[in-house]
């Protein structure tokens, strides 16, 4: 059995409609803990696997969550002050990221976008329960965690002086994630508990089964739009911007070309926000041959 | 025998002065090609370790570093054409992180300090090589890499851009790198062949030899800031930034309370950018108490 924490938690997390399948590659030795838990045993591991040791420990991973949620208050806060017409920073229905177009905001109040897990909060309860057990990403415990995990999940660092930013700009923080509707309370004390203030869900909080497109935040964005003026979003997945970053005929490449390439890349940093996450998602994926260049082929001489 | 490439590449590129050794856990199951490296063999896995496909294949990757480099230049060109007398952001000597003071420039030229490598360019070639192979790093292939990379490394996403910007409001562009001083022609030529330009060893470029002090770059940074006004520094370990948060006594989350909660911490994005780098160095290293906060102990009831 192949374990796929990190492509089946970003399958849920992040709505991606990808069927490809990215084993994670078994790069470490035998170890005696690994040998025990072929057995049926699984002792906790020496250590969390280098993406969360990474993200939610080091210098790092707090200084990059911070350094980006500056940058998105002193936007948000330019714009928010600026006399000139604002526009929404959401596709316009039935634009796309290669042939986008955005719609004059008119006079909607002002918003600002987010995603929640690993963008406004990092879960470590959950990370930690299913890390020391080795644990491929498990629904039901995920459920368990969109219910009872307030005070377990805490706020990035920056978040909640970015949001206190925004607010006293008199920019309404809201969040659209993929948590489920049915966890609604839940994700509402997770997001007081961390020290964000309060949410609603259907006026603040957009979960997924508000809208009918599942997972994909789409419909979501586009009635919060039909009310607010969104000004600026954060994520880090791609699908926290756009859909259609997660269509099936995408190769790795053609994802990144389409994200970083195209008129959609003047956006990275004014208007759109990404938060480095490389623990989970559709971003950790790929073989040798997508992930390199095919020139790429150095060896020592 | 454990595999350390993480840490001990962190070591040799970052200069990390950190004894504690971090083995990566064994996360993954029991496969064929794990089984085959036991006795020998050493089957190119399925996929790059997940850092990688994150860092160097993904959208997400890319956009954090795009994103990082469009605020660099930004603010860069921002403090070059400002009236108000400069300061330089290496710290003052005999200053630390945890009190901080910063010389002011007088009238020397204006510069900005990067990292090479994970910082201005992706070690693609080697990085590959050595994963394909299941390879610990290996001082010996990166010695070749250093004299013989030049075409197989590329610049980061958003570099090449925020370099012109930089040269255009009369900025230098200084290197300061653990690369040897033994291989400068190797850099000079690949920093050029990914595209970032001329550098000259002890002009522009600064390499582990240069100064009496090893690894550290402090003894580099003092003798750039001697002559040139550094207004802006990147990299993507803290070493980058200040020798003293690689003392061995601090812990992980010593570190982390020292780079985000102290007076520097209104550094990063204001002078001092992070890139992400979730691939190695003395970033990716504890265990679960170091990672997590001792509070943090969720299960699903």
């Amino acid at each position: 059995m192949r374990r796929a924490l990190t492509l089946s938690a970003g399958l849920l997390l992040a709505g991606c409609a990808a069927t490809q399948t990215a084993p994670k590659t078994a790069q470490e030795p035998l170890s005696a803990d690994v040998l025990a838990s072929q057995v049926g045993e699984k002792p906790t591991p020496a250590s969390p696997p280098t993406g969360q040791q990474w993200l939610y420990g080091s210098a790092e991973g707090a200084v990059a969550s911070a350094q980006a949620y500056r940058a998105l208050a002193s936007y948000v806060r330019a714009v928010a002050i600026s006399a000139a017409p604002h526009k929404q920073v959401v596709l316009a229905e039935g634009s796309t990221p290669a042939a986008p177009r955005f719609d004059d905001c008119g006079d909607k109040p002002l918003a600002a976008v987010f995603d929640a897990d690993e963008t406004l909060i990092w879960n470590l309860g959950a990370m930690r329960y299913m890390a020391e057990r080795h644990m491929d990403f498990d629904p039901a415990v995920w459920d368990r965690w969109e219910k009872t995990g307030a005070g377990q999940a805490v706020a990035m660092p920056g978040v909640v002086d970015a949001i206190a930013a925004m607010r006293a700009a008199g920019v309404t923080v809201i969040v659209n994630t993929n948590r489920t509707a049915a966890n609604a309370k839940g994700t509402e004390d997770t997001l007081r508990a961390a020290g964000l203030g309060e949410f609603r869900h259907g006026e603040t909080l957009f979960l997924m089964g508000d809208a009918p497109d599942g997972a994909s935040k789409d419909g979501r964005r586009a009635r919060i739009a039909a009310r607010w003026c969104v000004i600026a979003m954060g994520g880090d997945q791609l699908g926290d911007f756009a859909q259609a970053f997660n269509a099936r005929e995408l190769s790795v490449a053609d994802r990144k070309a389409l994200a970083t390439g195209g008129p959609i890349a003047a956006l990275w940093g004014h208007g759109w926000f990404l938060l480095s996450n490389p623990v989970y998602g559709p971003s950790i994926r790929g073989g040798f041959a997508d992930i390199f260049p095919s020139d790429i082929q150095w060896e020592p001489k």
